[in-house]
């Protein structure tokens, strides 16, 4: 992680402007400035990490407390009740700003908000039980 | 909400069987049988809901809170740094199970794990700060 401050940690301090939606103690909300939908926010946590596996137990909850808040005032004032949220991690996983941000996107019919590609395969019942093993051992 | 348990409560439940990878008073998680790449997970919490909106504020803080650890250990036992976090609310956005869940899916290389279109347009400048407002009034 960089001491420089992201873009989203200047926006916090005020430094950037944004259109703001909600602020806490841990967490900040304000709309995408390129949306894929009207209403696509940006949720994050004024802790400073790139990945998710970074993030502060008490960041997370608090991020995890006002999220279902967020969706029900989206959903209320969009009036488009389908949405995705999204979280991404790394530069393969399509993350372009290293600050760790929720993406809340409306989707209000098949050709606008998030392309969900979906490449599912089966899971190997051979190998599952110690990768579930080895998943739960890091816990 | 339907009072019918749902395939997901049913494997809380363990009237389904699953590669359980992590369980608490609010949460469970196990691995996807479909999955888009090694290590896709499934978090939920045991509180039956449709969508993330519904969902009470203890069960979203508990997701909120595990949400990173899960994602830690994900990272540790494949060894892929990068990962998206997805959840899905409602059937135009690609909801399979009306029970509220959360991927966690490693990214191991451009063609594996989730694709993600991003349609994206530039927000309203005219119309925004009447929107974050009208969002911030429903929180």
């Amino acid at each position: 992680m960089s001491d420089q401050p992201t873009v989203f940690t200047k926006i916090i301090n005020g430094e950037i402007p944004c259109f703001k939606i909600h602020e806490d103690e841990h967490t900040f909300a304000f709309l995408d400035i390129n949306p894929l939908s009207p209403g696509h926010t940006l949720l994050i946590p004024k802790e400073q990490v790139a990945t998710l596996d970074k993030l502060s137990d008490d960041a997370a909850a608090a991020i995890g407390r006002v999220l279902p808040r967020l969706c029900r005032a989206i959903v209320k004032a969009t009036g488009i009740a389908d949405y995705n949220i999204l979280q991404n991690n790394g530069e393969l996983a399509h993350q372009a700003v290293n600050h760790v941000h929720f993406h809340i996107i409306p989707k209000p019919d098949t050709k606008t908000g998030l392309g969900v590609g979906w490449p599912s395969g089966e899971l190997n019942k051979g190998t599952a039980s110690e990768l579930a093993e080895s998943i739960s051992s890091g816990l």
